[in-house]
């Protein structure tokens, strides 16, 4: 790495999650080899992004127009909001393509650890939502983790106040699990909450 | 991911070695939320990159200037050669900072699988380096596999008629390695060429 230029990009490239100076290595040789169809179509879709997309004031999702193009759609239905931690889960879900209602991005989790308080999420404009006469359901579809368990109960709390029904995504056996592989802790969830048939 | 925009930053990301879509999902996700801190810059060095980095005409090394750095250092040794296959072999030994000669890359490796006849690498300009009066040794510093040993074989024969001593990297043990967890290729190549004190 005797240039300059290919040690700052290796750098750059070394900042993102997941990849490290041997990974960012491998992908510059391969975009300087590849500049055409590699690097300049990269550095394009990047600049266009960086110019186009913006946050989404009403529930927090990333899109090219405001409000977003799941806000703004008249299809979906209005009297349903899914409440999740971060834009990928929101991904995740659309992915699934099963859920036809609003979403809300929280931003994160409450955390005492980490210091994450109320008023650094999304939770005002959540409460707002909520208050409209339109929706009937809120959905939790925070994570299975302690932080998104504890957020759920405090948002539960919270949203007492308002008329809607608040419920959770179910926790149990993954489709395709084998007992025998799941920590007890999924084990006794689904025991829990076993359905009688 | 309901955006075009994303849609086609993400799938971009994700024909990088190594990249899978989740991660690249995580990268976008990670610059578009850190725009000023991870995007621009690195559309930035990217872009630089682009525009100034060329393949040096002498060894094949990546730089902004012709010749390369290494080519052009005055310092550096003109009497021996080390010929390596691919840039990423010649950053490690220049990381090793263990070397001072000048470089040869070939751009690959022999394969008759795989379709790369001697055509497709740098091998004429070697050639011609190796036959300059100036050089007294070439190192083959090809990887350990067989089409890396298959093209020393070849390369050995081909400077033959250059009035050179070609030499090979030692193979052994590697540094801190236990015999227990070698395999039998590597200790058979150790014990082949032992050393007598």
């Amino acid at each position: 790495m005797s240039n300059a230029s290919i040690d700052s990009l290796i750098k750059q490239f070394a900042k993102l999650p997941g990849i490290g100076p041997r990974s960012a290595r491998r992908i510059v040789l391969q975009l300087i080899r590849k500049k055409d169809q590699l690097m300049l179509p990269l550095i394009e879709v990047m600049q266009s992004a960086a110019e186009h997309i913006v946050t989404c004031p009403v529930c927090g999702n990333l899109d090219t127009q405001t409000p977003c193009s799941i806000c703004d759609d008249p299809r979906r239905d209005d009297s349903i909001l899914c409440v999740v931690e971060e834009l990928a889960d929101l991904w995740a879900i659309e992915r699934s393509k099963l859920f036809n209602g609003r979403f809300h991005v929280l931003g994160g989790t409450l955390s005492a650890i980490d210091g994450r308080s109320p008023q650094t999420l999304n939770i005002p404009s959540l409460i707002d939502r909520a208050s409209d006469e339109r929706v009937k359901e809120v959905i939790l579809a925070t994570n299975a983790t302690v932080e998104g368990q504890t957020t759920a109960h405090y948002l539960t709390e919270k949203l007492s106040d308002c008329n809607v029904s608040v419920s959770r995504l179910a926790q149990g056996i993954p489709i395709g699990g084998e007992l025998d592989y799941l920590d007890d802790g999924t084990l006794g969830a689904a025991l829990k909450a076993r359905q009688i048939f």
